[in-house]
């Protein structure tokens, strides 16, 4: 018997990381958040309960590497060419469109906390780059802004976005048809953007 | 033995319900809408666990009923007289700092989600109430607009910042220290201002 050259380990567990962010992320894009279960996850990609935490330091790195890969797709879908209206409010129309078309990936992105640990940098990073996404319209309303300003006011815009979003598609404050949150995220955005002008 | 005038039955009925709610908001306020169990619920408040059934229509009514709770000492915050900037600015301030005093219960007004089941009548008016405070002052901001375009800005604009909190808050994309995010609402409440008036 030979041992395994820490090259072939790495990549082993590479593998098993593949697997188990997949089975994860199939399990999340079906059910949810709520429905993730780390004996399934396990059974699923065929390794034993343990295994997954020779792969991930605890379940919550499992959860954010499926996050990540939502934020990818969710930044595929607000950087998508279909253009009518101004920028903020394109941008606004795709997030509103995404969450409707995935929404349990879409909401794991905000139910999974982590009480008391810190975000890990790589993760934080990528939240980043998805918010960067409205700097760029946002410098042309406001021209000379410098970068720090852009960057907080697009975090910001994103949030209010988020918020209008979440509370219209899930209908948790009171139901709205999916037409009336078309309309009020224009009228949000219109109104923001004349008071940034 | 007696049999017990529906008169009598009923008030048993209301002082179970009224102890079974006492209970659940003591606990979501503690450990928030996940730590909820209706087993724990039933031993605190003395009673089997089917009594619940009997009391309420199932667990998500027990839980509106403590967020109808919570909803009132949202709007006991949102009302209370500390003025400083103008009114929509105080809302926001009033808001942001009830989500820090009562992480707990105010999540779980966003948490509980019940899919394919309509939010009731009772609760929605409940909800109305709250975004009606918002009202008030978009009207003077907006002098002449029609009843049914401040209900949708009043409840769009209270989405917006609710994201602007949440996020900021939870920490969940990126970290924001309590200072930026102030700083943050402020920025925003006086950028929607200027653009509706």
């Amino acid at each position: 018997m030979t041992k395994p050259s820490p090259d072939a380990g790495k990549s082993r567990r590479e593998q098993l990381r593949e697997r188990l962010i997949a089975v994860a992320e199939r399990s999340i894009a079906e059910g949810g958040l709520s429905a993730l279960r780390a004996r399934d996850v396990a059974t699923q990609a065929n390794c034993a309960l343990g295994a997954i935490y020779t792969a991930f330091a605890d379940l919550d790195e499992l959860v954010l590497c499926v996050n990540a890969r939502t934020l990818a797709r969710l930044e595929a879908a607000l950087t998508s060419p279909a253009r009518d209206g101004g920028e903020l409010l394109r941008l606004a129309r795709a997030y509103v469109n995404y969450a409707r078309d995935e929404g349990p990936r879409w909401r794991a992105l905000f139910e999974h906390r982590m009480p008391g640990k810190p975000l890990p940098e790589w993760y934080a990073q990528e939240l980043d780059h998805l918010f960067s996404l409205l700097e760029a319209p946002l410098s042309r309303l406001l021209p000379g802004a410098p970068k720090e300003e852009l960057h907080a006011r697009a975090r910001t815009l994103f949030s209010a976005v988020h918020g209008i979003v979440l509370i219209g598609v899930e209908e948790k404050l009171a139901p709205t048809s999916a037409k009336a949150l078309d309309a009020a995220l224009e009228e949000f955005i219109a109104t923001v953007e004349r008071g940034l002008r």
